[in-house]
């Protein structure tokens, strides 16, 4: 039994839902392990991650507008506001999705769903550079 | 320290919450395992897991009472409505609730509480056969 | 490879995110484990984990504020009401957010980004006592 980690960083240039499957599935195939179970972490609280459909982009669209609409900027609600109308809406998105994610390994690959992609959700307006774990356990 | 895997096949009849607890706790205690890791975690993007209270039967169905409500089926807010008015709700609910579930485990069994089930989220209202992969690490 | 369990006991009282970094971080840190993966698990259906921002206590109490909106208690939405008006939406909280977080575990200790916090999030009005899962795996 043995273990890898691995950081990727992903640069995103706006509010939206970037699709990381590619870099972290040839990731795993480049570990040659067999079976094991591979933890994605983001390090962040105003982007997450999820597992979603990466076959119709329409969805991943769809799905930032139901939390546009659930989770608006600026809300009254919201007393942390100094960092701007978007930043709470941010931990709030957060909050309702996912900060790890845990797949299994089979036969020396991730063991996504036909339709399964892997997806940093960047909530905030601005740019930057998200900071992604990977670690991988296995043999 | 040692891993197993396992997948098991859920048939579901329509939108419901599937308490699929004991076949999850009973391959763990047929694995021998006395302290380890458990991985559960679902291939589909419109069906979800999650833990919540397996004792009173209206909790799950409250739960569902509760997703309606949040993310009605045929919201005109949807653009990914070429698979049905509950497929784009479905990915929304996923996205809300859980695709992979962690569990430890201690002394032979998954460290459920004593209130906690572990179910299968079923969104959609058609007939499927869900696949959800167990894994297990430990000794 | 080894792996480490250990339970602690947080006592709440009343609805509210409690920070439980240091208590979890600190036994991470007694592990004396350099590289692996760290399973924070919670017993309960009416109480949660998350993590968010540590930074502004304003970001936690707008996130409580968010889902007194959403999920507000005593909503006649819920049949399930004969443990009081705050426990149907308490296993509803707990279903948006989290019952495991998984954090990897790099230069001995867990890799928490910067603004980054493990609470436990109560969500009933009377005082408990939560019981949360540490689990360690590496080496």
């Amino acid at each position: 039994m043995r273990q890898l980690t691995h950081q990727i960083a992903i640069k995103t240039h706006g509010r939206r839902i970037y699709d990381i499957t590619g870099e972290v599935t040839s990731w795993v195939r480049q570990s040659c392990m067999t079976t094991g179970l591979l933890t994605i972490y983001i390090q962040h609280t105003s982007a997450s991650l999820l597992i979603n459909e990466n076959y119709d982009p329409d969805v991943i669209s769809d799905l930032e507008r139901f939390f546009a609409r659930l989770v608006p900027d600026g809300d009254p609600l919201f007393f942390h506001t100094s960092e701007g109308p978007d930043d709470m809406p941010a931990h709030v998105r957060t909050a309702l999705t996912q900060t790890s994610l845990s797949i299994p390994v089979i036969d020396g690959k991730a063991a996504l769903g036909t339709w399964q992609g892997i997806f940093l959700y960047e909530h905030r307006h601005e740019h930057y550079t998200r900071r992604v774990l990977l670690h991988l356990m296995g043999e």
